[in-house]
């Protein structure tokens, strides 16, 4: 990277999908700046960076936003050599992106609902659909104890990290149960695998930190009832 | 392409996803079998290439499917030479990809919510979703009346196509207004470009017979109240 350019990302500590964005960086060793948003009081910079959803991660390089932290994530791979983060077959790279979307679409959504939803029926219902969609997931992805594209974190490994590390933690927070490696056995040995690289081991947040940061959620969202 | 090569798409006629996919391999010139599916008796290839979503459209490359409209796309454009169909430059390839998750996490939603939803209230919501959305989109979208990435169709303007064909077919056959060209000044402008594109027209179902679909569509929401 010529020593001219200027790379900044706006996060917050403890997010999952900020983590994609770091994982991204570190991977391809680029240095940027970290710049710290509060949730509550956004800064201009961020406001005026991503004006549509106004959330972290936001990748500035060189004073252009990039948002979205799989948009990023592709973004990073496409900008800077070094680690390949998609694969460079055009159908490995479309089941990298098709398993993306599954994850961003059927299990996030209902593990937030299991989690975060104020009404105990809906949050027992999103725990179910979690459940199901780990199931496709579980029994479809071949990944066989390695990571996603074969020997080094993938861009795959950086949208899933969030179902090994984030929802065994959001989960016991809030006292449900969708996820654990036992259960699921192909994304327990895959989740082993990415847990285990040291890339990835860097850009996770304290265990203890985050729980009781969404303990201290969950509380919140039973006592406002 | 090799003359060996076998490409085949899984489709159901008046589906605004597959003519993503369909448009992606015209600007190619990519020769393929299309293969009509039932809605309601999906074939044994359906059901094995997509076993996830069982929707079309699904892409058969050399027997391999590829599911998820979008994810054709990309698919095609990294598989074939020719027409570009996203942009070159990273930057432009992040925006690219932004905006289509855009159209398909915050304005289709609503769009389907506003046409389908049982309950009209739920259908008024629905419709100032799709409002809010779409001024967004016109707003932030600076298209300047060209093609997203210039001079020709590219990936935004495919996975724009839905709002520029087929929403004002749907809002007329499920008696809602989110959208036209004159109250988004820049979308309308963005949308006539798109819709007067040679390859674009190939791939249009015809108007009347979408429109006579998507009515008996509203009027069973209607009746089974």
């Amino acid at each position: 990277m010529a020593t001219n350019q200027q790379v900044k990302l706006l996060g917050f500590a403890g997010s999952q999908f900020v983590a994609r964005a770091e994982l991204a960086l570190k991977l391809k060793g680029v240095q940027y700046e970290y710049i710290q948003e509060s949730l509550t009081n956004k800064s201009n910079l961020l406001l005026k960076s991503n004006p549509v959803h106004k959330k972290v991660p936001v990748l500035l390089h060189n004073n252009k936003p990039i948002c979205e932290s799989l948009v990023i994530v592709e973004y990073v791979d496409e900008t800077w050599t070094g680690h390949p983060i998609l694969p460079s077959d055009p159908y490995h790279r479309a089941l990298s992106r098709f398993w993306s979307r599954f994850i961003e679409d059927q299990v996030m959504p209902p593990v937030f609902k299991a989690a975060w939803n104020p009404n105990k029926q809906e949050r027992e219902k999103g725990a179910e659909e979690a459940r199901e969609a780990l199931k496709i997931l579980d029994k479809e992805l071949k990944v066989n104890g390695k990571f996603f594209n074969g020997d080094s974190v993938g861009f795959l490994d950086i949208a899933a990290l969030t179902i090994f590390y984030w929802v065994p933690i959001i989960q016991e927070a809030s006292e449900f149960n969708v996820y654990n490696g036992d259960k699921y056995p192909n994304l327990g040995k895959w989740g082993q695998v990415v847990l285990n690289d040291p890339v990835v081991k860097g850009v996770l947040p304290p265990r203890d930190v985050l729980l009781s940061f969404f303990k201290a959620r969950f509380q919140s969202i039973i006592d406002s009832k």
